[in-house]
């Protein structure tokens, strides 16, 4: 007898004793009809509770969130403890002008060089028309945001024609786009343009504000209760840099999931290999930029969610610090592990746009003290600043993935990078990481229930998918105290990552555990629930959100199948500048050996 | 159709448009048998949460926390904007030693002239001893704390003998109360007392750690799983400054009731009116200190249990502000809602332990920016330098109790007070009170919880009070949607209460809307459950525990019956010194009208 499990405060763990444990999921993969009975049988009274408790369960979760002593307090939200200023940086003004800012971090970066991509010399290896690339060709008259507009506005027209659908906008209207691009046209012609990011196409997460778009967050009702009046602070803040909105990019429905499937608008194909999935929950944003169609698009993570499709994508993706990036008109406003954060082709563009965006109110009111924003002075750098990284690394759990591929790149690229950075890599232990799973699970799951409680009461929850309704039917199961102790485990597993960061610089993983999935075509019409995909992509992504800490993705090859791998890289508090100036690092690594999509399209030449 | 409800933003509410609404519950008052029959219904699987869901229905829990829609963000924890510096304070050292704080705190208080109890003439109107008539009798060899404690041992033991049992203390060792006597006794015949509290007899609430006796919360098992190795911080600080501890007092089982009434060690009476309960739910250390037997005692406050029944007993309690004192040794170390607070017979003697034992290392922990740590000057004070002071006062609610004596009484004390000391009341209105009461109900229930869920699974819930079964039936139903709900409201409030504080100093209301109530015979053996005497009893006390207010409650005189009548001061966030110093101010006013406690007993005289 006696089910009651005591855990020994954080402070005397002995980490050299921990064990890493594969995880063990127990749940049916389920699609189609099989999947629709399922999801009929959880929202019936009585027995549905039943059946969740039990696969509950299964996965231990009572075990870990109910039966457990744990000792200590509730940390709410991610508290960091003071952070030393980051060596080498630019320092930005988080209360000045977003263009003031952008052009900033412009002069961080190395000189830009036209001839290296508009000499013809660069048809030997791929590479993505960067962000300078297009400011150059404005500015040169090479092209205007007009006529970039056209063939982005043919483009968008032929995907979203295509059987079955597979948009990468939810809403997009071409008019709205010619209209922008117009303006951006004459700034050009009178000799002003607004800052570098001006002609800039940029999508937008159908979950955050971009006016006079309506947010829906993927699903097919949320624009009848919710009406936007003005854009998020993010995207005023882009605009106010004279960027153009395509429109609002597809997305898991209402950001709970990985995949990016989605029955109600089509789902998003991965630009690699149309057969598989981008990842998501921000789909369109990643395979926007992935197929070359737009610069940079903004995305948010609250469970992995810009890191995974840019990985699976073979992009780059920023999740910020939490507190970094004002949520103000996002669907995610009130969460506790939720960001907007940059997608782009190069870190070079995730830098800029994130210097754009960077600044939060919620620091603020929650009494966050956050860190000063900055970007790598990358214009100065040479190999011998990033010398001293150390970069720490969690063997186990670094090479449980799918397929030995991924690991083999990521150390490769490690390896690399100590051979000619000097980076010095550390052995890790990260303790108690299934903790840390059902932890964020309850944080993001009740938060996004408490925001859905009053529609779904108002009978708008039988319209969601049945994937939505599945995750519904268990966030709806956790009790408060579960929601309670989930809070007490991230106070203990912000502890450990404070110890790890004693020791080490920035922690690294691959950032998913298996790259881009089959689409499933019994998948395609009704969505799908398969635990272990899911736990594969979201393997490693989970401390940043939970504790707020900032993460990038950076590609670093390709599998046996030809689809992109990410090395994740997770900072300090507030440390953006130093995972940055890593990736950048990375990048010109790989910078030879990037292939192209095979939906790729040109359109700065049409 | 529609069951959703949509509040419209904080800052757009119309105050002035605000109607005050009474209360109304939906709940039988149930004692012996049916009371065990529901109980039973209640927890059985599948019958009991369809029961509970329907109470909750009858109260509106879920049109206000699942069907509407709150656009605020949670605020988990009470935040505070900065604050302006109290005026006329001295200040005292949070880092430093607490026998130093409370040498500085006495030199706050006017000069103490011994002829004013020691000759005589104080014969004319009850007077308890205070902290200072014990320092001088032991200063001046009228008394020893050895003489003392032979006193107060044989008082206790007399008590615990009563049949039924109704203890003031759950744990006693009259042998560990003598030796701690003959230590302090020591030290004054070396001439080197550690402070002015040496030697002063406190006894501390059962949920709080004093070592060596275990802390059973008034639970019959809690000592079973949880032992007591060291005093808890409040607890050490006191005893650094010679304090002598009489042992564990009496409560309602784990804080969750204010009654006081106590199946398991029977319920502390009222020393006004033995036929009375004490209000809890600390019942023991307000009725010690009621009866004359202590100075003062340590109670805790989660939902008035320091001043409810400081109130019904008719001494001063305070209720400190969150994040002022440590709840290190404590059950309740991990709320949102719950502080240490003193009580005793007179503001001097809650202000000079109050200084000993403030302090906290949660400030830190969670970044609240704790205001100074301080006590009112009022060694030079005067009638003027009260002065401005703005009382704001809801008359509405403040109306709105059982009887009208308390309001009359508390009236009269307002007068008395603007007339004296220049006051300004101002009228002000306090929206959205239902949702304070559920918001408080939501934190304070799933917090506790989640601390008692591991022992619970494990069995122990059984061998908790039908009265804590029922609570916890409630409990055990919250959501972790209506939690983070819960916290969304908490911002709202808090809102409204900072403009509050704009136009006034200190928010008054009577401290309960009833004086203390009949104990009814069938309640003895198993408890009883009564949401119209809880109603009568929360109604004032809950914006201080939700937001994290200071709080005093200092006695006005007595209803028709004779019982005593508390008036609340609630003041800004860290403003414990203004609400000390108006306290003091009142005291003063009613100082001759005094009763003596139909239970009294002269400690210090024998």
């Amino acid at each position: 007898m006696g089910k009651k499990r005591v855990m020994v405060p954080v402070q005397e763990v002995d980490m050299s004793a921990v064990k890493y444990q594969q995880e063990d999921f127990q749940a049916p993969h389920l699609t189609g009809f099989v999947f629709k009975l399922f999801v009929w049988i959880i929202e019936t009274p009585l027995i549905g509770p039943l059946i969740v408790s039990f696969v509950k369960k299964q996965n231990k979760f009572d075990e870990l969130l109910q039966n457990t002593d744990i000792p200590e307090a509730p940390m709410f939200r991610p508290e960091f403890p003071p952070q030393e200023p980051e060596p080498g940086v630019v320092m930005l003004d988080e209360e000045g002008k977003p263009e003031e800012r952008v052009e900033l971090a412009l002069k961080s970066l190395p000189q830009y060089d036209p001839a290296s991509c508009w000499n013809g010399d660069s048809s030997s290896s791929f590479r993505y028309w960067k962000i300078r690339d297009y400011a150059y060709a404005y500015r040169s008259g090479r092209a205007t945001p007009t006529t970039v507009a056209g063939h982005i506005i043919s483009v968008i027209k032929e995907f979203s024609s295509k059987k079955p659908a597979q948009p990468l906008l939810i809403s997009f209207d071409a008019e709205e786009v010619r209209k922008q691009a117009a303006a951006s046209t004459r700034r050009f012609e009178e000799g002003s343009p607004l800052s570098i990011l001006d002609g800039i196409f940029v999508a937008i997460k159908d979950d955050i504000d971009c006016y006079p778009h309506p947010s829906k967050g993927a699903t097919t009702w949320m624009h009848e209760v919710r009406s936007v009046r003005k854009d998020a602070v993010c995207v005023s803040r882009l605009r106010s840099c004279g960027v153009i909105f395509v429109g609002k990019a597809n997305m898991h429905e209402l950001g709970m999931g990985t995949t990016g499937n989605n029955p109600n608008y089509g789902t998003t194909r991965n630009p690699h290999a149309p057969e598989r999935y981008t990842g998501g929950s921000s789909s369109g944003p990643a395979a926007i930029v992935a197929s070359g169609i737009c610069s940079a698009a903004l995305g948010t993570d609250g469970g992995g969610s810009v890191r995974i499709p840019s990985s699976l994508c073979g992009v780059v993706g920023l999740k910020t610090t939490y507190g970094r990036t004002d949520m103000g008109g996002s669907l995610g406003r009130s969460g506790t592990v939720e960001i907007i954060g940059p997608i782009a082709s190069t870190v070079e563009d995730v830098m800029l746009v994130y210097s754009a965006i960077l600044g939060s109110s919620l620091a603020d009111r929650i009494s966050l003290k956050p860190g000063p924003p900055c970007v790598p002075n990358i214009s100065c750098d040479n190999s011998n600043t990033l010398g001293p990284m150390r970069l720490g690394k969690y063997t186990d759990w670094f090479n449980d993935v799918y397929s030995t591929d991924i690991f083999e790149k990521c150390d490769d690229a490690l390896n690399l990078l100590s051979k000619t950075h000097g980076c010095e890599m550390v052995e890790i232990v990260v303790p108690e990481l299934e903790e840390m799973r059902n932890a964020h699970l309850v944080s993001i799951g009740s938060e996004a229930q408490c925001s859905l409680n009053p529609d779904c009461e108002d009978g708008k929850g039988s319209r969601l998918t049945y994937d939505t309704r599945t995750s519904m039917a268990l966030f709806r199961s956790f009790s408060a105290a579960n929601y309670v102790a989930a809070q007490c485990l991230r106070r203990r597993i912000m502890y450990y990552h404070m110890e790890i960061f004693k020791k080490v610089d920035v922690i690294v993983t691959p950032t998913t555990g298996m790259t881009a999935p089959k689409i499933p075509s019994s998948a395609l019409e009704d969505g799908e629930t398969d635990l272990h995909v899911t736990g594969y992509l979201m393997r490693f992504v989970l401390a940043a959100n939970l504790l707020g800490l900032p993460a990038i993705t950076v590609p670093v090859g390709y599998d046996k199948q030809g689809l992109p791998i990410g090395l994740q890289l997770i900072g300090r508090p507030w440390a953006e500048a130093s995972i940055l100036r890593l990736a950048s690092a990375i990048e010109e690594l790989f910078a030879e050996s990037k292939k192209r999509p095979v939906s790729y399209f040109d359109v700065l030449n049409g």
